[in-house]
């Protein structure tokens, strides 16, 4: 199995993808190509001692982060996004991962992947660390930002596969982001989508609130993109903080100067709040494409990007695509 | 000055609303009502050794949190909610506090209440400690679910007025909540707003995302009610869970045990993330009616209901009433 991964995508990029995809390399039973600039990357591989399964493809040119992304992707046909992509696209890759642009990563990959039938759009869907130890799935995460009920239905039909299939979660319970949990509550679109919802098979567990999502009370929160995006953010913002405070309690050995019921309420926050930290974590993938896509964090670092390779290296092994060929969606 | 107080709305009412009130009666020169049951509240009062400024309105019946508004309200005619809302209509209190059902509160003053001329809509503006010294302002925290650009001006523009008049914040920095930076991005409802914005007198920043939140990049963050009810909920979770940490790390004095840049790190964090609690700090303003009203916390205790009582008094005070009677207002 072979994954491609965009050598030039990300704040962190070369260095960090490279030594992300080393350790992949080692790590999972999969071939790894490198797609950027050739030369920097045998120079940055030529460190590494052990022979590894790591190809280099040759990209001449990078989409940056803020670049507009259809004008930079067209105008950029050898960019390591859509070089990534084709690969994909000619079944040469398993899957493609990148930490680059997101506008880019989703533009580069419409262009060139079928979109699967039966679908109105394709979504991203963030795959979230925010509880242990199950992660929980968020989409979409921003491709959508103008949305009609059934495409939330689909993204939620979409997810639910993610969930099963590759993240090995059990009958999944879809809720969806709405300002109250009474059926009636929300706008439009939420409430719409809530009585499409229901005639689903889905484990539709109804309305989730913004305080639930920390809590692990759905395993898959649809939304619209532009609500999912702010979520995200807003989430990430937070696990930062929460992040750094846990690490500096264990720097400081926290547990061993609190007692009784404070020390009690610290080990329910670690466990409950563990692997918060989006920067080493997580990763999102690009659903409804006849290709198998993994959207980085614009900051990850080796651990991270290790972390998206598995995801692809995973998704491909379950046979995400096919899956979601095969998938059931609802229709107007 | 008088400020009547919602003694049967909030999870802990009406023992911890009665204690809050004592403590506001003792540290502001003001008057305090509180309203509801006459024979609990004489009570309650009693067991308070000093003679305190505060009187009893007797109201024979509660809106619960999760009952249906507009008809609890119109059914409950004696409810303290609607009592509290006439009390300010009729000009005997000078501003109304209920940590009771958001959606009541609102009902029973737009029932009561005389709208603000040149206004679309009425909007519930958080007042959130996110960062040190100052508050972050939200607006719209969920009223409004379904939106037009002019309406997010107007949040804009009323909640400008109140950071400015009652919040000290001299030219408020606002922020449009949005999926990027760049203009052009966003639903078509941010979009359009963003234009709209530009041309008003605001101290307009263009567009900030999730992770802007707690960074504090603006004072005023306008959004929809729904994005914005969202966002406040979630905001709400994980800042319980980063005040937990912060007291965790007090009570093991973390501060000893660490050194260099970690115990940088740490009192950098404990700086930034201050008073988070929602339960403790902060409350919203309810904007738009020819009457004073804050909205505390569902789960206020007697800390935050003092709070909630000294954000309506120091509004009265500022004349926030009147100061948004004279405002000026984008129109279609």
């Amino acid at each position: 199995m072979l994954i491609a991964v965009d050598a030039a995508g990300g704040e962190y990029a070369p260095r960090e993808v490279v030594k992300g995809a080393i350790e992949a390399a080692k790590e999972f039973p999969i071939d790894i190509a490198l797609v950027g600039n050739k030369t920097v990357l045998e120079m940055l591989l030529r460190r590494s001692t052990r022979k590894l399964n790591i190809t280099i493809v040759q990209a001449s040119q990078v989409v940056m982060d803020g670049e507009e992304p259809i004008q930079s992707v067209q105008n950029k046909p050898d960019s390591s996004v859509v070089v990534g992509a084709k690969l994909v696209r000619d079944r040469i890759a398993d899957g493609f991962v990148s930490a680059g642009s997101t506008g880019a990563t989703v533009v580069a990959s419409f262009l060139n992947l079928k979109a699967v039938e039966g679908l109105q759009r394709l979504a991203v869907c963030a795959v979230a660390y925010l509880n242990q130890p199950q992660p929980t799935l968020i989409i979409d995460c921003g491709v959508n930002v103008n949305c009609r009920p059934i495409f939330l239905v689909q993204f939620a039909q979409l997810s639910n596969i993610l969930a099963e299939q590759v993240l090995d979660i059990n009958s999944p319970r879809v809720g969806l982001l709405n300002v109250g949990e009474e059926e009636l509550k929300g706008n439009t679109l939420a409430r719409e989508a809530y009585q499409l919802m229901k005639k689903t098979n889905l484990n539709f567990i109804g309305n989730i609130e913004g305080f639930d999502v920390l809590k692990g009370k759905a395993d898959v929160i649809v939304t619209d993109g532009f609500t999912g995006n702010v979520l995200i953010k807003t989430v990430e913002g937070y696990s930062q903080v929460i992040q750094s405070l846990l690490e500096l309690g264990q720097a400081a050995k926290i547990d061993r100067y609190l007692t009784g019921t404070a020390l009690a309420r610290y080990i329910e926050l670690t466990s409950a709040v563990k692997n918060l930290d989006y920067r080493e974590y997580g990763g999102a993938c690009l659903l409804g494409l006849e290709g198998n896509i993994v959207i980085g964090h614009g900051r990850s670092r080796a651990k991270a990007i290790k972390s998206a390779i598995y995801l692809a290296y995973h998704a491909a092994r379950q046979g995400i695509v096919e899956a979601i060929k095969n998938g059931q969606y609802a229709s107007e």
